[in-house]
């Protein structure tokens, strides 16, 4: 008995290392390609499997134009471009004249109907944007009621290192809205506001905060995303239902002055829109790259503004001189300036980018919830 | 002057409306095709813009093989497929024999190094893993410092709907691992942990709980991902590292007979692994189309569930009969019926397959932290 039961165990063993190589095999035949590598120096390789492809190139955005890869004999397609100055950089591969993403790399600009991958170079100083060793916050994802629209909407929320044992509440909160190809995950996934949060906390240069990013569009808006004007619904979603939520789940102050509205591009349009209208709520403001408000109007806007200037901790206007905005954001400076609201403006070379959204953000949130702004 | 600033502004609203006039139109340019489009009936039309291909399938799970798609004369292919049974589903599109993804489709599996996109076809009643009409949790993100692997990892964790504002603590904890092929947000992404648990929990057949989903690989792991067998170090992170924090983070049980571990493939064998190895921890394992250990034994383990069997509350295995890892599945069964280990077996049709694992959540969940087991 005892002789019979070590055997069939022996036998048991067997199959189970047998089959656990089987999918360790699995694995290796799946696993062998590393795209892109980043090397130490800063250069990058981008690598491709596409043994029937007739070209391949890459388009990063950190090189000018589509790339071309080099195929080896077993139908690997590859390049090395750099080194390249430390960033995130978007890139995708184009065969034969149709653009994909890297099948080897999972981090994805993710916009609602197409994608494109993503890179990071780090600096050999690590960068404001960057995963550092300091204490991390938490990011929440939320499936809400919005009674507003009827239907349940996808909300992200990161509270700062320690929330969840800390008694220093309530915290302020910062409304960030992100822009028209974007989810709620953008300013996390991208955008990377909890590192930016991490890091401007850990070095004392920002308040300890909790960010709340809610998802801008509305069932109205068609799928090509057009929410572009199409405002109103999205403040009665945030003021009647996002902000309640939060104000329920997370232990965040109440007060106008504890309460900042931030957006990029749509998102600064609809930061404007929303917060200037609605300056007993919000006591800053900001706004990146932004479209400018048409309904209500820059001007509605503006006046209200105006009249309630001394509430208005900080209205923040942010754009790059390469921007398609930029002259209307020029127009929007030139209109705070002609009519006396207070305003910082912050303008930067560059275009309509996740880069200067990064900065603009570290630039923006050591501003926040100061006494005596 | 009056007259002056009218005009200004009369001059500055053209250039805006004609700015944001762009932006729509950019976003026309780009957001035309809708893949994969679900129809009521259950078919679904996939489509690809690809202009200079010569052959454009979908390989798609519920179908045997490519599907060849049409072109139009613009160069943009599709095709009809189905009525589909209500399911999540695999595709990808493979143009001139190169698998690539749906990039008008954000839903994807994220391997370490390849992905896949994901389709989900409703069913006229809403299925088991769909988010419902129900209270929602909430999912966290961590980054948490593992001191025992030096490196700061992540971490999701579900907390049940109400949590923020309950006073039903502390709460019972499912430690819940991911396969080999996958990373910690497997079990949201794809697996719907959460919309399943909210579901359970809505219908009250299971207890609010927490569930814990960590990053199963450790660095010493190759990039082709084989942690298979190379458990010792994750379960030094999980015990040392992942449920402190999380008892530091979580009003959460720090009670073995309010304590679970269960895993899908290689989390099966970790489960299987770190499960029996500390009865004295988990009072709850479960393993899913699992891998089996080998480091220690299964016998050492066995021997160890044997003597501490009356403090292990359950043991449940469940596997597919056309898994690869069945035959070891069923003799793991017959070994613990021969050595008289309480267990449960579920054997159902399939193979090594999320649609199974989401099945298997569904029915251990309900089983767990019961008086009297």
């Amino acid at each position: 008995m005892r002789f019979l039961k070590s055997a069939s165990l022996f036998f048991l063993l067997s199959v189970l290392a047998c089959n656990t190589s089987h999918l360790q095999a699995a694995a290796s035949r799946r696993q062998t390609i590393i795209s892109p590598e980043v090397h130490s120096d800063g250069r990058v390789t981008f690598r491709l499997n596409a043994p029937n492809a007739k070209s391949v190139g890459v388009n990063a955005q950190f090189a000018r134009g589509v790339r071309p890869m080099t195929r080896n004999k077993s139908g690997l397609w590859s390049i090395t471009l750099g080194p390249v100055e430390p960033e995130i950089y978007e890139y995708n591969f184009v065969v034969d004249g149709l653009q994909i993403v890297d099948p080897a790399n999972s981090w994805q600009k993710m916009w609602i109907r197409t994608s494109k991958n993503l890179v990071e170079i780090p600096g050999k100083e690590p960068m404001f944007f960057q995963q550092q060793q300091v204490p991390h916050g938490t990011v929440h994802l939320h499936k809400y009621p919005s009674n507003s629209l009827g239907v349940t909407r996808g909300l992200y929320v990161y509270t700062p290192p320690g929330y969840e044992t800390s008694e220093n509440f309530p915290y302020p909160v910062l409304y960030l809205l992100h822009g028209m190809g974007d989810t709620e995950d953008a300013w996390t996934v991208v955008g990377r506001a909890n590192f930016i949060a991490d890091n401007l906390i850990a070095t004392q240069k920002a308040r300890p905060l909790v960010i709340v990013m809610p998802y801008g569009h509305t069932p109205s808006a068609p799928p090509d995303m057009r929410s572009l004007g199409n405002y109103a619904a999205f403040e009665k979603d945030l003021i009647e239902d996002v902000i309640p939520y939060v104000q329920k789940n997370y232990r965040v102050s109440k007060e106008q002055k504890d309460r900042a509205i931030v957006g990029l591009s749509m998102g600064g349009g609809q930061s404007l829109t929303i917060g200037l209208g609605n300056i007993d709520l919000f006591g800053w403001v900001g706004a990146f790259s932004s479209a400018v408000p048409k309904s209500p109007t820059i001007d509605d806007l503006l006046a209200n503004a105006k009249v309630n200037n001394d509430k208005l901790n900080l209205l923040w206007i942010g754009c790059g001189d390469k921007d398609f905005l930029f002259q209307a954001n020029l127009k929007l400076i030139a209109q705070l300036k002609n009519d006396n609201i207070k305003h910082v403006a912050y303008i930067t070379e560059g275009g309509h980018e996740w880069r200067l959204w990064r900065i603009y953000l570290n630039e923006l949130v050591p501003l926040l919830f100061r006494a005596g702004k």
